[in-house]
């Protein structure tokens, strides 16, 4: 089979030029056939390649998706809620895959989305890193074998200018170990622990939250028990992990049947 | 239900001992009934308590493995093929779970405790951590969920006195992570790397082992992604894991049907 | 030289007996000669390894501590602020090292102990094991060294049942981490983050604090920098480091002149 | 003070970019004064920030070091040995800081360079990150302080194309342990174990080497006890650390004596 002809929407932003620039390293996996943009955006008309200050790559930026989308066997869209459902609408008509990693999608954007998989295959993901989503996996499964003879624990890392704690993805794990669990995350959370705590209480789930520096964001989810434990770690060192898990799902989803799909189905979990 | 009886066979021993006291402490789980040793042995008549050093418990140590199963809800064996296989059946007549930690059976002895699992349930493990035996499932369906453009290293730690590298652990795991992704480990292990090694070839499995003080056991599992990493980590500090995962599997089995188990479907994996 | 002799006090404690059984096991560094208890006590006149239940080891528990201090070259102390205030007078009157592990001296007391070391050596220290006297110096050297354009986190994990965070040794690393930059610790620490805590104020010292299952004590002192990491982590995984480092400390001390010293000391830093 | 004026050396290799940008985001701590590339190359005579394909800076590349160095106090250099030794000259003559990050140097370089160290301040390393250096002094110092009751391991962990191992800093840091303890590494290194090792020797220095993925550069030191465990870890993310390592010690020179230093005399160690 040939390689996937995939479109960028909203290419001129930081995720749209990170996902340009990956499918021009995918060798024989995939290859750039379109780039889509705003119409009256300064790249329309350009080469992308060029308007990214590099060399020409031979995809002129355009304002028309339908056209591009029509040439395509997928397109890869970290836009807006708005945008996205109308990609969803035109994917779906052009018979291409669509991933869509935006994020503030509500119930309204949701539906709409909804109706377009069931003519092509939708892939969406609020975090479209493949670690990550293991991450969830895993810690959703492990907290459900162990059970709560083992503690467990959440703990993060990110850079100094991070403005909340926990991480929402710590926050997300620690959904994910609460659920294995049957129980509800904000009765068992053990945030901010400082001072006199008292001993842990039986079941809880503990958040520790660092930060320093330049990190990216690291996660580990302690699982401890009596003379030994589990820990399940994520590091990210790079952000362009969203761009690249969300390449994966395009090509994953080349043979799929109509439908929307997680992450999960594409790490087979 | 009441606390299910328990049965230690080989009680005088190392992991006999342990049972003892990890049963004694088990409170409202659990409780000892019987404790077994070979005819002749000089601890047979005495309370197995004060055997111990401590104090009684109100078991006398007994050379009539039969008399001492029948009056219970399961027993937990780490003794030696012969005695295992004899127990295995002494067990299933009295309906007990027999959990089996017993190392170095064979195809003869493999079959005679199958015919014994047709009447009772029988959970046997090489190893009866919970956490190695997670560790395991974790890393094959990790390593089958993300594919070799994720390399995989196992790294392990363990005292000064161990003579051997890698561990049997850790050659556990590759093998896992070999398995789920289809190939053989002994085809794609890279050990012992040291010189010029060359770049490292796609597809490779890699162990690195580190020796000193008294470490118990330390496993990782890192899969090593194009700006992420995700990290599957096992710490044993004690030598007593073995036993809390024989005795989670003697409760576990209690309400199964007649079978031969693991210790992944006492995680439910 | 010989095995210099020491001489335990409160032998039929916690740290007595554990210091018991190290010098028993210590070859041909030390051998036990002497084992002090209070008036009274059950032990006084028994073979101090049969007063331990296992075999005799050829020392007589007494009450006489000036009787037994004469015929050693050093003492090594956990018992109370009384008591070692005592201890030091007697073994400055026989020459013999003093090592006091003993916590909760007062001014009156650090007086007393001063005045003996005018005439022998003391060796006195809050807490006892090398490798966390050793974090202590280098978390100062290192966080002089680096200034604060690195970012400091403490983090550490304790066992399920410690009732306050962060640890006491947590907070010795960051008073450490603060003497070394010139500031007072309570002006910068960042403690129990949650929330929205705004972006990482330059200068400041983070804690964070992992309760769970049986963990000893881990700490890790972490330095942040743009694109590097430096990390000092301590793992205790046995509560006999403590008397590891006092016997250590009493080998060292034997051929020193009179005088107080330190951890710091022995370890030559 | 005024804030220095640095030159960069080598401005369009990829050390020289990385210079002139972190130079360009040095706030109130430096500035870019000028950027030296060797005559005929495409770049003299355009501003240093549009030739790197951004907007102007302001600084143009020139081919005439003297005329660079003598409006500046520091000179930042990466590049071959010869040119060093050059710039070495001209920069003692305009009394500039001169920090050489420049390899490959030999014995007559190195007297040359010493010359020149006569009359102006040279701070010269083979790796100019702050991190590797200060792993390289703790590592020694707290070899020499534990002494070989502890085990020393050095694990490294780097991206999958790293075609050598253990990593040059694995075996920089190993030199270290070895120093600390007066004995020859060669004569000590365990490297690439595997298969039947027997137990481990004391006194030895282990080495164990992962690769994969894009790791770029980790690096512990374990020193591992009975019962405890000192780690001195380091991991690098960004291969600017040698950019700013060089900045560092081009700051901290500028109110020094004649003479040659180290990144140890930066770091204050």
């Amino acid at each position: 089979m040939d390689r996937p002809g995939l479109v960028v929407t909203g290419a001129s932003g930081r995720m749209g030029r990170t996902l340009v620039r990956l499918i021009g390293e995918a060798g024989d996996r995939a290859r750039l056939v379109g780039a889509v943009e705003r119409a009256g955006h300064p790249w329309i008309g350009q080469d992308v390649g060029v308007a990214m200050g590099g060399a020409p790559v031979g995809v002129v930026v355009t304002d028309d998706p339908l056209e591009a989308f029509a040439k395509a066997q997928g397109v890869v869209d970290f836009t807006s809620p708005a945008a996205s459902v109308e990609f969803a609408g035109l994917a779906a008509q052009a018979r291409a895959v669509h991933v869509i990693g935006t994020t503030g999608l509500e119930a309204e954007h949701l539906e709409r989305i909804a109706a377009a998989a069931r003519h092509a295959v939708v892939i969406r993901a609020g975090n479209m890193s493949l670690g990550v989503n293991l991450m969830v996996a895993l810690t959703r499964k492990v907290a459900e074998a162990l059970g709560d003879d083992w503690d467990v624990e959440v703990v993060e890392a990110h850079h100094r200018m991070k403005v909340d704690a926990p991480s929402g993805t710590a926050l997300m794990l620690g959904e994910a170990a609460a659920a294995g669990r049957g129980v509800a995350l904000e009765e068992v959370a053990d945030r901010g622990r400082d001072g006199i705590t008292g001993a842990r209480a039986r079941g809880h789930i503990g958040f520790a939250s660092v930060r320093g520096g330049d990190i990216v964001g690291e996660h580990d989810v302690v699982f401890a028990g009596e003379g030994e434990r589990v820990v399940l770690r994520h590091l990210a060192t790079d952000r362009t992990i969203f761009g690249r898990g969300a390449l994966r799902a395009a090509l994953w989803g080349q043979d799929k049947a109509p439908g929307e799909y997680s992450m999960m189905d594409v790490l087979g979990l």
